[in-house]
């Protein structure tokens, strides 16, 4: 029960994993953040493991580097490929990845035993989520769906536009298509909540949807209930900083879009890993 | 008239580059070239000037380590923010940008002064093809759209399907809107002609449609003719090298949508620029 006060780290590529943040500022009001955004070198998510995990790395040592109590990958690519490499590394900070929430959530979830995984190509051909599920659901039937083009969508703010919806038709209808149709959806990429209606539009009421940004808070609550190190802070709003490796101005304007709130370019403090 | 049998390279941040190789080998079957895509920094149009600028100095140095005779900067971000400080560290091997050659074809085609130009956000933002067209013709009126949902509509390969022709739509319907509409359409990135049917759908046939591609192949041969570097070997099909800084697999599969043939993977070297 000691109040730990320390902040807790969360790292993505780029902004798509303020929608991880948005969902633990609000589940954990009493804790400060610092999040790291590695938008000189986004997208994770068409590069290879090897160059993921030594991208991951250097952008963790920064979070290490602040004092971090926890580090978040709010990344799906990076939590797929690097996550082990991290957790040894960083040892015994603690590190939560987004992968294992979402698949524990989609198997909660599913009741044919048939999950859908929507994600970049790279979380795709690494098959983290497929292999997240099969461990904890053996029989599970996985299909996965690299979405590129949504993540483009997301970044531009197009929620629910036209072409949204002709993107979600062209990647979901063949995954829906007939008797043996998943009836679980796992939004396996930290872009895609912001095209969850659109997404919804498409795949109809029937299908559960699974966020892992709200799973993956949900995970991080318990691990710090778990280890004591909650903040006994005033329950006032979550206190966040904002580093980013390229253009600030981008990261205050895009990350608003994830964030669901205005962030100030001011606060945005511009870094770069390649000196760490 | 000697015969100059070096290569001619050629950069792009990622594949987009290679229908600039494609046009340039349609029309020089003498030449050999080496093409680079920094596949593990793509993409450049969403990163600071300072940061692009960076990155095309450790590429095109391979190239110069190559022995090349002429760098062409087949990247509409890279041409418009670093094509001055490669001329300048290079010379004197020429360097040539794809912005300067589009400008120019865009100022032959308009007749009403009216010129609109799509584009990534940051060459949009560099205003560099405003710039370029407003130097050779000072009453030009060019309106700049940036459209970073052709970029992954282009790396799926979705030439002409409904999400394609919805984005279109959405980019391109308020621009060409009105009595002072423009009269031609500069495509300012190299993956947009991959879309240039869909785009022609949208925008109907009275837009002259300027592909860069094309203007910049032209551009490179006048330079070639007036130094008399022109290769004197056989008129076989022009013989490429390819390196990638990020998987040869995916350079293979996605360069072949921009290239419009296959692309052996065993034809792809892997370079690591960070060690340049």
């Amino acid at each position: 029960m000691g109040g730990d006060g320390r902040p807790i780290g969360v790292f993505d590529s780029g902004m798509g994993g303020l929608t991880v943040l948005r969902a633990l500022a609000a589940r954990l009001p009493h804790e400060r953040f610092v999040y790291l955004g590695d938008t000189a070198r986004l997208p994770y998510g068409t590069k290879s493991a090897e160059t993921v995990q030594a991208y991951a790395l250097q952008a963790t040592q920064l979070l290490v580097g602040e004092g971090v109590k926890m580090v978040v990958i709010a990344c799906n690519t990076a939590s797929a490929v690097a996550l082990a490499v991290l957790q040894e590394s960083w040892d015994p900070v603690p590190v939560i990845g987004v992968i294992e929430p979402g698949a524990a959530a989609g198997v909660a979830a599913t009741k044919n035993k048939r999950i859908a995984v929507l994600a970049t190509e790279s979380t795709v051909q690494g098959r983290a989520y497929a292999r997240a599920i099969q461990r904890l659901m053996a029989d599970a039937d996985v299909v996965q769906q690299p979405c590129q083009v949504f993540v483009a969508l997301a970044e531009e703010g197009w929620a629910e536009t036209p072409a949204t919806l002709a993107t979600a038709k062209h990647y979901l209808e063949p995954l829906f298509d007939g008797d043996d149709a998943p009836d679980t959806l796992v939004l396996g990429c930290t872009h895609f909540p912001v095209l969850a209606n659109a997404i919804r539009r498409t795949v109809g009421t029937n299908i559960a949807l699974v966020d892992s940004a709200e799973t993956t808070a949900a995970a991080v609550a318990d691990a710090l209930e778990d280890a004591g190190a909650a903040s006994a802070g005033p329950a006032s709003n979550a206190s966040i900083r904002f580093f980013a490796t390229d253009s600030p101005e981008r990261f205050a304007r895009v990350g608003a879009i994830f964030l669901g709130r205005e962030i100030a370019v001011d606060d945005v403090e511009l870094v770069d890993l390649r000196k760490a």
